[in-house]
Order: structure tokens, then sequence, then C-alpha cells
């Protein structure tokens, strides 16, 4: 069992701007949140999924907001509090653990405002490996796993509890009102045993992001290549370095929806690149042939520093090198490939393992 | 205690449309679920206000759709049961009356449903004594009457239930998960006791609306006007009789706004009238001047059936009385016209009493 304190949040952080592949909202409001809580309560214990009991309660902390909202103003952590214990008046189970439903951007590091006011430690575990833009994308639902009996509290004291015939229409109602409240929303969703998560969850997805985190932290005091260290360190492929020539962006309904397209650094690698995003990065083509694709993760890193910049901050003049990184197996199943694939988001494209481009 | 069967239903039904004030959303859905109840559980039995126990439970039922909706579809009976239960799960209270939130419109008659398949009396009362747009435009409002807890059930198998910190945040969530859910939605709230009810309601609503449809289906058969018949009855005010020249009419987000431009028939009671409306009749000018404002009730019947016409069916070529009546006391406080005036609706005009304009 470890131990997170501000220096491991500082980590998870940074490594989980990686994992969000370009979106999953920005962890540093997220980080704030968390930072706070720990520094309140203490440190909050993060414990491997295998070494829960199988009769434990589990259940994802998660964070919705507005378009627009988070970004203008933080959410507080009170309601990261309230929101388990509304989910435990509602079903009447007490909750062992939490667990970040994405364990890329924002939400990998709001459970932890949970844990530690709530004082209930995390699971080293969440239900992508990755941030996808809708509630239903999690690895349970592809075991049958229900997103409900859940609730989603907003800063203004406001309660929802749902229960849905089926976890898209959990996206919905969450969706609509996070709009209708205007502000910030946290929700805890998609209860489940330990022997489930065991099952259905994506195995040590805060300890990935801790070490992206503190990889590329170690390469800029080692004044080597951070985008290399992640490289190693996580077993990725460099897909492409070149220049950000051009962005077309768009944003609809809330979503960032567009292309960039780069120019090619080096010869051998290919001269033009397209990076296709919808939030998250789902579709990269390199000289006109498709060289990865959702579920795996695309990343684009600037070249020296190895920042990830997300898609929505993507733009002209960047150096970048664009990575991808293997999915978790969980998502390579043909039902993963069917909730989360190329085609889910409307790309005429089918799945490419990124790994098939290794060279 | 009166016994609601088809035919008094039919009665309700068309009085209801009256009280809809131009809005409120057509009876004839409700009418045919209501009905399905009745003749699959027998009639309900409908209880004066006065007559409930002070420690009773009371809740309204009332339906919401996805703009469009119902019109096209038909709400589905269950729900309206099902509503009822998710409400007494969620709170742990046994409801022993429903009643429906508004007598004017759809809403007159849906409680009905859930009254008949649940085997419970529908209390002879109201929250609007008409229609109103918003969910917290309700007499019990003005007495800190909470929405919440509150149930929506859609016809997916979707459960929502709610508690908010104020009713207009009631509005917001109901009617952004009415669109979530892109289909009609049954909704128990504003659960009160007796004591409550008889403090806070419109007394004798659903009677009201019983003789209003008696009175003109009694003139069609006695061949005389059913307006005059109507406004003896109701102790009305004629405010104008005219043929309809022009109407503007606009739809945003679900609401239909504009306005309908009247010519007089009789010289002695005006040349021109206006006809301000959105979803309901919110405002009558006569000549230049305001005659009848919101919460009063403003309809046009035609002038030789007495059908009531609804503000998004009025058109060019009617030839209309307008009539108005008095709301309830309850509206009339300050704290009533607050909540339900002309300014509420974004006018610029303060409220004028129909009595006023008698002639």
């Amino acid at each position: 069992m470890l131990l997170i304190d501000e220096a491991a949040l500082d980590d998870i952080t940074l490594g989980s701007t990686v994992l969000g592949a370009g979106g999953g909202g920005d962890p540093y409001v997220g980080m704030l949140l968390a930072r706070d809580a720990i520094r309140r309560f203490g440190p909050v214990p993060l414990v491997p999924l295998d070494e829960i009991a199988d009769d434990a309660n589990i259940v994802f902390i998660a964070g919705m907001g507005a378009p627009g909202v988070l970004i203008e103003k933080l959410p507080r952590a009170a309601e990261y509090e309230r929101v388990l214990r509304e989910l435990e008046r509602f079903t009447g189970i007490t909750f062992d653990y939490v667990c970040p439903a994405e364990a890329g951007g924002l939400n990998a590091v709001t459970p932890f405002a949970t844990a530690a006011a709530a004082g209930v430690p995390v699971v080293d575990a969440d239900g992508m490996g990755r941030a996808f833009p809708h509630l239903e994308m999690v690895t349970p639902t592809l075991y049958g796993g229900s997103a409900t009996p859940m609730v989603m509290v907003d800063e203004h004291g406001n309660n929802m509890y749902l229960t849905t015939e089926a976890n898209p229409w959990a996206e919905s109602y969450a969706r609509a009102a996070a709009v209708a409240s205007g502000a910030n929303t946290a929700m805890a969703l998609y209860p489940m045993t330990g022997a489930q998560a065991k099952e259905r969850l994506v195995r040590g997805a805060l300890t990935v992001a801790a070490e992206i985190g503190r990889t590329i932290k170690q390469a800029r005091v080692d004044h080597v290549s951070p985008v290399d260290a992640v490289l190693e360190n996580q077993n990725g492929v460099l897909l492409f370095r070149g220049k950000v020539e051009q962005v077309e962006r768009r944003n609809e309904g809330g979503w960032t929806i567009g292309t960039a397209n780069l120019s090619g650094l080096d010869e051998d690698r290919g001269l033009s690149f397209v990076l296709h995003f919808q939030n998250e990065n789902l579709v990269a083509e390199r000289d006109g042939a498709i060289v990865a694709t959702t579920p795996d993760l695309i990343m684009a890193m600037e070249l020296d520093s190895g920042q990830p910049i997300p898609a929505e901050e993507i733009r002209y003049g960047y150096r970048v090198a664009v990575i991808g990184l293997p999915s978790d197996p969980h998502w390579r199943t043909p039902a993963g490939i069917d909730l989360s694939g190329p085609r889910r988001f409307g790309y005429d494209w089918d799945f490419v393992p990124v790994e098939g481009f290794r060279r």
C-alpha cells in the first residue's frame, strides 16, 4: 500500500495529462482540489486492485462540468465528499474504496478529494486506462456493469439520483443535468464489489500515471529527452516528430472537434501527419495511412519539454512528438472495439493496433 | 366524495382546456391515458380538499415531455403508476392521495392515470387553478413548499430522483432530463401533508374544470352561447369579441411565443385587441390599454362552439371571444404576483385584475 501525498499527487497529475490522450480535462484543476483535501485530511492510501476483498464495495468518483465552467471556476471539495455520502444514503451500501473512472485527465485526481475527506482509500485502477468523453465508455460496461445507481451533486446543493436501464442513458441524463446545473458537478457511479472490480477494471492505472509523471520529471532533471524516456518506460511507439502546420477546431455542444496537420522532422518517419480529435485524439494518419486509432492512446508531447499538449491547446508552430501507447487488453476485445473504436466516433476506419507501426 | 368515471373525465378534459389559458398541453392525450386506466381499474374517487386528514400524505402528479414528443407519441399509463411507487421507495412515505399540479391542460387529467392504477383517490385541488409553464410556478412555492424530493420516470425505464435547494432548480433539472430522455416522462413532486395542502392548494380546481366542461356541453345542447354560459357560470369577464387578423408565433426551445392581433366585432368593446402568449396567454391589450394579465386567466374561445383555442393553434380568420377569469387569491398576493405576474415573463407591465374591466 502506497500513501499518496502532495508529491505523489503531482506525479499522477502530470502523468494523467499524458493518459488523457489529448482530452480528459485539465488535471491541474482537479489537483488543486485534491491537494487541498490532502493538506487538510492527510495522505491517501492507494491500494492495489488485487489486495481488496471480493466483498468490498467500490465506486467510481468523477466530476462533470457544464461546458466552459471548469476553466472559470474551481470545483469545491465539499461536493466530492457529499457525493459519496449521498450514494451511501441512496443505496444503503457503505463504500470501502473509491476509484477513478478515468486515469486520464481531470478525473484521475478528483477521487483523491473524496478519499481524503471521507477517509476511504483509493484503488489503484480505473475504468479506461486513459480518457474517453462518455461515461458509458468504461471497461465495466463490457461486463454488464451498470453506471447506476449513481448520484450527481452540484455546488448549489442539488442532488440527482439515477437508476437507468442502460449506461448511455446515464450519460444522457448526467450530461443534461450538468448543463442544467450551470456548474461543476461531482458523481459517484458504477458501484461494484471487489470481485467485480478485479474482473472489470484496468489494473494499476494510477501507478502508471505516477510513473509517467515521474519519468518526465526525471528526464528533465537528467537533461535527456522526456519523450524518449516515456516511450521506453511505457513501451510506447513513436508515431511521428513534426511541426504543427494547421489546426481546424470547432466547438460543438461542448466538444472540441477537429484535426491538426503536421509536417515531418524525420525523413524516414513520413512527411505529413494528421491528428483527428474529438476531445481526445482518436485517429492518427501518417502519409495517408492510419497508424493508430482509439482505443489505443495517441498523445502529442512538446518535443523538448515532454509537456503533453491537449487537443484544445495544440496550435501552429508547436514542435511535437506524437506517441502511441497500447490500450488495456479489455479494450482490444471485439466488445471493447465496438464500444470505443473509431467507428463509435463516426470514423469510417477500423481499429489498428499501435504496435503494428513500431519501428 | 365524487366518483370520476369516463363521462366525468370527459367534462374535466374539456374544462381543463379552458383553464389551460391557451397553454398547458393538449388534455386529449392525457384523457386517453386516464380513460384507459379508469376502464381497466374503475372510477376514481375525487375527495374535497377539506375532507382529507391533516396527517395524510399527498403528492402532485404531472407529465413533462421532450418538446414535440407528446404530440407524436402517447405516454403510457405504466409510468404514471411507477412514478408514485418510486417516490414512495425514495422517501419511505406512503401516499394517500394524488393531486394535479395544474388543473389547466394535459396535467389536469394525468393524475387520474396514477390514481386508477395505484388505487389512491385524487384530491379536488391543484397548485395553479390554471396552467403555467414552469414547475416552480405553483402555490406551494409561495409557502416555502419544496418541489423535492421528487421522481421523474421515463418510458425507457429510467428513474431520476431529485433533491434541490430551490424549486427553480427542480424545473431546470427536470426540463433537461425530459429532453435527455427524448420521451414522455411522468413526475411525482411536491410531497406535502394534508394540513399543508389545505393551506397551500387551490380548492376545488377539478370541480371547476368539470363545471366548465359541463356548461359548454349543456349550452351546445340548449343552443345558447357556450361563451355566455361559461361567463355566467364562472363569473368571468368578456374582454373582447373579434376576428383574428394576424398571428406572429415562434418556437424557442419548445416554447410557443408570440402575439395574436384581432379586430373588433362590437364597436362598444374596442376596435383592436392583442393577445401576448408564451405557451399560455399572458397579457391582453385592448385599444392599447392592458385589460388583463397573468396570473389571471385569459382564454380565446371559438365564438359559436365555445371551443377553447390554444395559443399554438390560433390563426387568421378565427372568430373568437376572449374571456378573463380572476386567478385564485393565492396568486393575487405580492408573492403570487412576483412568482407569476407579467414581469416574471419579461413584460414591462404590472398586474391588472381582470374585474377592473368588467362592463
